[in-house]
């Protein structure tokens, strides 16, 4: 049976009013399949079948954001809080974020104390943070416990916490004491103590730390999960793997986006995002670049007599301006990558700058070789000579421009992931219509 | 104490042959630390502390490539075999890769048995695939144990397995049966058994399925682990979530080389790799955009005539042209990253082309307008016309091509992420060109 059959088959149930049969048909689906199901099932039907399923709360978290917004406004309040209550702190934070002020009005007074509180504390930090992200729910221990006690203590939180693989052994204050994995409990003696027994050398964050620093943190140790701290050291909560992987899937599309000089935006949907927006998204660096372009341009109209008199050249100013601006993109992106991996440091960046001078000259030397021959053949030896002259300069000065960028960007305190291809094309264009156009009056003229 | 004057004192610890001082100082450090303290050392120091480390192998999991291959080099037979024979399995199947002819011959007898057949077996697999990057060390159970011999079963499998979270339930032939966790088994009774207890709808893949695939479904189900099977359904491997993470890192690495025509290689280290090396991933695409310039200057030669009665038009050249360009990046960047992100399909192409076309009308009109103000200002009411009229065609002709030419290269077979922004602000120059040149001509002449 095909999805669309099944789609099919599962609208008519609830149709029908045949909730159970509805429910049947789905009891062996995931979270996230379900929640596939529900955004693609007419809206009055997925209302049905969400308020039935057993794991509602978990799979609404799977929703994207627009859809859940799209519940959030239609559910019954008291259905809503029920499900709000249920979800994961972080998810529910998350949720709680994108309602406006008069729907979170709305909500809070229909959830429990604890889930207010919990709910104003997480969404008290600021977006891109480790706070923003971390959740609440893990499973802590006290030092002076034994392992058939703490595995004892393990089981009666299990229900309230994320993960019960890792538990962070607290002193009063909830000060961060230790960790111990569910690992080091099972293979240990049951009567030895957890003060013995657990990891005092902690990688931990801090909650104001960048999201994207604890996604590489937790990549790096290959950390299940990550504890978070304040500046007194009182832990505050924890952020796991699962979570690292959305942020660096995020992270990972806001650079590729910049790359394209589309002004980033993770949560940017090309499918279900207002034409407005993707509109807004774009027309900033287009209208940017019209700088560069007017200064090719005029470039172009100083350089007019040379041009007039030696109609050849202009077939060529595509060839030798994109080819500078092709490289310079080339540069910019492999640094801009090696950046973000962090497989260079701005420090770096002489010794860089030396290796791309030669890997330039390489590239320049090939392509001035493969242009002088056209030249020769649409012109004579001088101009093949201007040809290769040019192509040499404007590759390796495109080079040299495309990986200079994202350090003079960081310099000025923007996002080196900036030196999009477009930005460094319309630089390296302005600057290969000069240089052809200079030697070209001075050989030639 | 600084990084480097720490690196310092270290090296003068293994100068003067006071191992145990040099082993006391980095006791505190984890492995990942630990392989980049020992790539920063002299070699000769770097050998002697590795061979101290009592997580030697460990560690070296986490030196990179180029880094473990020059210790493989160098090492003596006996002790190299040491650290591959505790190396996690598919570590170690990497790092075989990489040895030659040679070398694999020199290593092989030095092991045992059982690791020979494991490297010869996990370096079978394709590269690319679940079974290239899968480890064979999980715990495995049977199906008619209960809860508490299942427990003493996995405490004795702990030392051999990546991870005892998850333990596989196989039949006698190694079919997968199920999969429990230790959650699962820490939170039942200790009579229970274990058929009773395990999830039998499981998520698994294909030795031969995409590495790309295994990432995504990791992380679209949070999984810690996916069981990798062969095609009679015989349990062959696990892929661990840190190596999905390591997967997906590299995916996007190579998404975003080859947006900026770098012929991607996910290993391609912008600091260590040869200069030769970085020319080849470069040159090829530089190279083959000459066509697309070359065009552009087609184009110009032909219409040479209504460039010399209107020398004005030059000086709008670049700016014409390269908007367009720029437009058509962003669409097919757009694209691209939300191919690879799932967030569209190819099937959405029509509906996503309709919504790029309004966008691109916006785009276009707003640049039309911006160039036409200029145009009156450099020329005539006319020159405005022409600007106007041009913009707005190679903006959206720049945008319907950037965002088709993702699913035109995927229906020949390429790689979609191959619709560089280079490439397209070729494809875009050309058309740009003979677009501006044929509308001014119309109206001009």
């Amino acid at each position: 049976m095909s999805h669309n059959n099944f789609l099919y088959l599962l609208n008519e149930a609830l149709d029908k009013q045949h909730i159970q049969l509805a429910l049947d048909s789905v009891k062996t689906f995931r979270a996230a399949d379900l929640a596939d199901v529900l955004s693609q099932l007419p809206f009055e039907n997925s209302q049905v079948l969400l308020q039935h399923l057993p794991d509602r709360a978990y799979v609404f978290t799977y929703l994207s954001p627009d859809v859940q917004m799209k519940f959030a406004n239609a559910l019954p309040r008291q259905t809503l809080a029920e499900i709000v209550g249920e979800m994961s702190s972080d998810k529910r934070a998350d949720l709680f974020k994108s309602l406006n002020q008069q729907q979170q009005d709305a909500l809070l007074p229909a959830l429990a104390q604890a889930e207010r509180e919990d709910i104003r504390l997480l969404s008290s930090f600021v977006e891109g943070t480790a706070g923003a992200i971390m959740s609440s729910e893990y499973a802590t221990l006290k030092p002076d416990l034994n392992v058939q006690d703490a595995i004892k203590m393990l089981r009666l939180e299990a229900l309230d916490t994320e993960t019960i693989y890792f538990a962070y052994v607290l002193d009063e204050a909830r000060k961060l004491l230790g960790v111990i994995s569910l690992k080091q409990l099972i293979l240990a003696k049951e009567e030895q103590n957890i003060a013995d027994l657990m990891t005092t050398n902690i990688v931990s964050a801090f909650v104001d730390t960048d999201q994207d620093e604890v996604a590489k943190t937790i990549a790096r140790y290959d950390l299940l999960a990550l504890p978070v701290i304040d500046h007194q050291g009182v832990m505050v909560g924890i952020v796991t793997y699962d979570d690292a992987m959305d942020v660096a899937s995020e992270e990972a599309t806001e650079d590729f986006l910049k790359a394209g000089a589309v002004n980033a935006d993770r949560k940017l949907s090309l499918k279900s995002a207002p034409i407005l927006l993707l509109y807004q998204r774009r027309v900033y660096w287009l209208v940017f670049l019209v700088f560069g372009s007017l200064l090719s341009g005029l470039g172009i109209a100083h350089f007019e007599d040379i041009i007039a008199a030696n109609i050849v050249l202009v077939f060529f100013l595509p060839l030798l301006v994109g080819s500078g601006g092709n490289a310079g993109s080339q540069s910019a992106t492999l640094m801009v990558r090696a950046l973000a991996t962090g497989d260079v440091h701005f420090k770096d960046w002489f010794y860089l700058l030396s290796r791309e001078s030669l890997v330039a000259l390489c590239l320049g030397g090939t392509m001035a070789m493969a242009v002088s021959a056209l030249g020769y053949f649409r012109g004579d030896e001088m101009v093949a000579l201007v040809l290769a002259l040019s192509m040499l300069t404007i590759v390796m000065m495109g080079c040299l421009i495309g990986m200079s960028l994202p350090f003079v960007l960081n310099r000025f305190g923007m996002d080196p992931a900036s030196a999009s291809a477009p930005l460094v094309t319309s630089i390296c264009d302005a600057k290969g219509v000069l240089i052809y156009l200079f030697i070209a009056s001075q050989l030639l003229l």
